[in-house]
């Protein structure tokens, strides 16, 4: 099947109170693409940078099966670049940075080719990109999977609730259920939500796990608990790339289906936070992805 | 199996964002004989109140099954007193007033018909007080679990330490966790600690879920997603008074059993937050224990 992932590929400079990272590739769409390309054999891409970006990057992605027809590569004009630092707690951190730079005129232009996509993933990024997007699809796609963040809650939100109404999975973390919903408990957050326009709802918890819900049932996947965690930047995009690959390779969508696509995001976004950027995607195996799923089947793993 | 807990029974007054309890019964050692009186159908107690605490109370108590033969009650002296409130997350809280009367002297005397307790449950409290039930004891239990909080590894880190070499489950919270390894890592922090004295480690994250672990495994226990939060305050010893309880019904120490303990405990938990104090406690029926149990099989259970 098909998959089509929209989002920045771009330049993050990061540090933690345990490290710190030269400017390295990051980016939403850059993890997706890269955690999905280990189920599906090909994809495609909706993105922009500057004539800075990596050329050796961009052939690493393409050496992963990943199509960048759709990528727009801007002449003198610069990649979108963010720096952060963690706190702690290595779950919450202050923004340094950001560069919006070719981001900020952003037109997204979905090439012919990319018609017919059956999958869809719509990474963190403005709610008018997302829908332009969405709108140039003669077809819809059989699963359109939205992740966003409270920027967008808090600037563009009639926007955000009008792309909300066309997708069937959408990806957030606590603190933003609670703002798109108003309410404190999950739980009532998760139903609200789900009168919105997604038929799933995904909540992130970082290292707390993450909760699947639907309008009647509810799957709790926790995170693994890692000896080192050196970088969680892009661990929730890379779960959400595993996830909707998984999807995509499976093609199959009921319930148990998401739950399993669940866990197989939670295992490959582990991977991301044991490196910076995106180095434990680049090299990663088969053998070490299906090792660390069946980690997380021991984890949770009990019979009464 | 015959268990017995040591800790405090006392008074609470809590506030949380959401409303406020009068002056209430608390305690660890009420919350965890209360949990555990639906796996053992009679358990004992050491403790201490003044003569101002609830005769009712003691009453409802002793229907359960729980033998107060080892509670003193101090004449002219007042019980235990604390009062919090707690921070819109529902998860930290700050103490407002901790009166210790009673507690503040206290000297634990073991009756002669308490020797032979196959399980000792250790709440909460100084390392002075659970070292001399510890040394009272002419055989050593079965299986012996050390509830302790940061406060003590603050004050009396040695003396807990000594006791830590006498317990086999050690139950605190993640920052607990980290304060008493020095490490950030749970999973470095996990076995620092195990080569403390206990051969089992169980890191409670309240909302969060529960880690367990032994020097080779580890088990993880979601909380279970509430519709309504009342009041968390007695969760985590609820948590270890059905840990304790389902390990005395049983009479398995397996690690498997251990991870239906937490299961149970993590069960039994979610009822007391749901009231303000010990008030569902009270009033449980098994069908809703088990109906609970199930409710976490399903939050949890995913096949490949």
């Amino acid at each position: 099947m098909s998959l089509l992932t929209v989002g920045t590929v771009a330049y993050d400079k990061i540090e933690t109170p345990f490290g710190h990272s030269e400017k390295i590739v990051g980016g939403a769409a850059t993890y997706i693409s890269l955690s999905a390309s280990y189920f599906v054999k090909k994809s495609k891409i909706i993105s922009v940078v500057g004539d800075d970006f990596s050329e050796d990057f961009l052939d690493t992605m393409k050496s992963k099966g990943i199509d960048l027809e759709g990528l727009q590569i801007k002449k003198g004009e610069k990649s979108f670049f963010w720096s952060g630092k963690y706190h702690y707690d290595m779950n919450t951190r202050d923004t340094l940075t950001t560069d919006l730079n070719v981001l900020a005129e952003f037109n997204p232009i979905l090439p012919k080719a990319y018609q017919g996509s059956d999958f869809l993933m719509l990474g963190n990024l403005s709610p008018e990109v997302q829908m332009k997007v969405i709108e140039q699809m003669v077809d819809r796609p059989k699963l359109v999977v939205l992740d966003t963040m409270n920027f967008w809650m808090d600037i563009s939100l009639e926007k955000l609730k009008e792309v909300l109404m066309k997708v069937d999975v959408l990806t957030i973390n606590d603190e933003e259920a609670r703002q798109l919903s108003g309410e404190y408990s999950l739980v009532a957050a998760a139903r609200k939500i789900l009168t919105m326009g997604p038929k799933y709802l995904i909540i992130k918890k970082g290292e707390h796990g993450a909760l699947l819900f639907d309008k009647l049932q509810m799957f709790f996947a926790p995170a693994l608990p890692l000896e080192v965690v050196k970088d969680p930047t892009g661990a929730g995009d890379t779960f959400a790339g595993g996830f909707i690959g998984y999807l995509a390779k499976t093609k199959d969508l009921s319930f148990e289906s998401l739950k399993r696509a669940v866990i197989v995001g939670s295992a490959m976004a582990s991977f991301t936070c044991e490196e910076f950027g995106t180095e434990r995607l680049i090299t990663l195996t088969q053998k070490e992805i299906s090792d660390r799923i069946n980690k997380f089947v021991d984890l949770v793993n009990f019979k009464f």
